[in-house]
């Protein structure tokens, strides 16, 4: 496998985002990162995406999209995989080049959330969770979380308080983000009041509906006058789909065994790591995060937030441009997004909340309640 | 890029089948894929699907299917590209094991149409089309069909009954295999009194909605102990998703653009080419797809199936084992069907519908009204 570089990315404004289309996010995005790249096409388009169907009423994604943006005849699919359909689409556009298949993919990931109503959008996450044994029975996203983070402060006896540091990181990183969704600083106090929404999740540890698209065109060459960005380590595993059905609802077992291939690839350790972008569609599944990908003990996650270590000069930096909790999760282009907000870092672009001298950054991006896992490390210089 | 080779394949049965689930078929094509091969598992599992959010309540397919098949924690992602997800899924999982990214690949193809009633599965299925232009107007596929079957007779100056040839050999082909949705002849009497559904499409130009689900494990080596059958050529390719957007209706120039690549990479032509697994859908789209692949002259493609050259023993046998008319068309499984046919062609086992001395066959696989099109090329023997 050779190495494969991010030669030119874009994003989206994230956001409630009422006179944009899933049409208008994605070629957004795309000519974009073809701009920033000084191309006009790629060998392949992959568009990582979980519900046009369901909430945009446009599925042939992958023809649409490259006939939107103006590619066809090039090559195009959708890869879908739940919540981590941006990272399963990063991963198979890197796969392409990293093996030879292809010498340039442009991978793009889009949501487009608001149009319907707030039932609809949870129906349709909820088709991520297993149909028979957890959607049919009710049970949303936010609940299912909901079961796990009240197990994990019941088994490590944490108070609900004990979270709230991963909110008022990730909401003051956002604020110097011009394109977060909720550009702006909360407080303990505001956490502590937030409204109740599936206790013991409030809508602060909740990361909000969205639309929005972020894309890269990877490449076999570096993008020529800037510093090069390389992904230097590519890792995805499933776990089963039902969050009963394991045998610890607490490990998180796909994060950890994509996050071992991805390091194990880059020949790097946790504490390699300059800041690691994670999945915090909920409080609870950063803590987990962090244990799984081998940044802190067992129930011992919400202690770096506890104390101050996931800031951008702490130990772990998580979430430097806002994170899914207030950058915005629009959840197709989520794993893409992550992936632009580490480049930006590595780059040196992130303002207020750069990570100081930042050379090596992972992304995880979680499918699921944890069924499904890709991560990526990406490094700077050559 | 490395020869890649079927190691096993599974399929279940076509139908209407109302007591099996969407789970049910994958996971009973996937575990005949796996015991064929004499395998356990594969290095990644791709699935093709195209409407399990909308028509099954289950997306995350790629998780869903792993887990529901004991597989996890394989890496599992679920590809869509309309009705050519099963053909989008096979190139995928070939360009893993091609390019060394993966040993094996597990491609399963799969949809659940028949639980809803019909009129959902044509809207379903209208997700195909351009959701501005044609869908949002109430255009379904057969209307889109129709208008092109209609401009074709005008231009080419045939009658309705000159295509009749394509459904009655799909039909005398399907009755010797008994996994066909429709496994019985009909006659030319038949195909001019059946009902119109569509003018000036019928119900025996069209094929119908369908549940089933097909497999292969795709390996770095062959079979031991049966005939090899190796993947030599891969192409796809997309056109503008809307048909009135395009300089000519009557070209498919997806189809045309990934035969080409398929035959450039295989280095053969398409008088090489023992049978073709097309897509008829509809007998208009086996016409054009003749034409485009270079197996007929533009608008003569009708004249093969006029002249009897489109059963076993003619120039360009298709549908050998009843194609999408007459096998079914179950859509995120029909690219995955049409490879399995292929293969059981490539060994001998078609019984009465065999081609004599088949070694090379060819599959296309097409998504919207010809605008993803994925085209492989197998041949016998190493």
């Amino acid at each position: 496998m050779r190495d494969v570089y991010i030669a030119g990315m874009g994003q989206t404004r994230i956001g409630e985002l009422w006179d944009r289309s899933l049409k208008d996010l994605a070629v957004e995005a795309a000519l974009k990162a073809l701009a920033e790249a000084q191309a006009t096409t790629a060998d392949c388009l992959i568009v990582g995406n979980m519900l046009s169907g369901e909430l945009a009423s446009q599925e042939n994604l992958g023809v649409f999209v490259a006939d939107s943006a103006g590619l066809t005849p090039v090559e195009a699919v959708k890869v879908e995989s739940a919540c981590s359909s941006g990272g399963a689409a990063f991963r198979e556009g890197y796969l392409r080049v990293a093996s030879g298949a292809a010498e340039s993919a442009l991978v793009v990931g889009v949501e487009k959330m608001s149009d319907l109503l707030p039932d609809a959008v949870s129906s349709g996450l909820a088709l991520a969770a297993d149909g028979d044994s957890e959607n049919l029975h009710g049970a949303t996203f936010v609940a299912l979380n909901a079961l796990i983070m009240r197990r994990y402060m019941h088994e490590n006896g944490y108070k609900h308080e004990d979270f709230s540091g991963f909110a008022i990181n990730a909401h003051r990183n956002a604020a110097s983000n011009e394109d977060a969704m909720f550009p702006r600083a909360v407080t303990a106090k505001d956490y502590a009041k937030s409204c109740m929404v599936a206790s013991p999740i409030n809508l602060l540890d909740s990361s909000a509906i969205s639309d929005g698209a972020a894309a890269v065109l990877l490449s076999a060459r570096p993008k020529p006058g800037v510093r090069p960005i390389r992904v230097t380590g590519s890792g995805a595993a499933t776990d089963t789909i039902a969050v009963a059905a394991r045998k610890d609802p607490l490990w998180l077992s796909a994060a950890e065994a994509s996050a071992r291939r991805a390091f194990a690839q880059a020949g790097l350790k946790p504490e390699d790591v300059d800041l690691f972008e994670l999945h915090d569609a909920f409080c609870i599944m950063a803590a987990l995060s962090l244990e799984a990908g081998g940044f802190a003990p067992r129930g011992k996650g919400v202690r770096l937030a506890m104390e101050g270590e996931i800031g951008p000069t702490g130990k772990v930096p998580i979430a430097t441009r806002g994170g899914l909790k207030a950058r915005g999760h629009p959840v197709g282009a989520t794993g893409v997004l992550q992936i632009v907000d580490a480049a930006v870092q590595l780059r040196g672009g992130a303002g207020a909340s750069q990570v100081p001298g930042a050379r090596v950054a992972m992304t995880q991006n979680i499918g699921g309640s944890g069924s499904s896992v890709y991560t990526h490390i990406l490094a700077a210089g050559d």
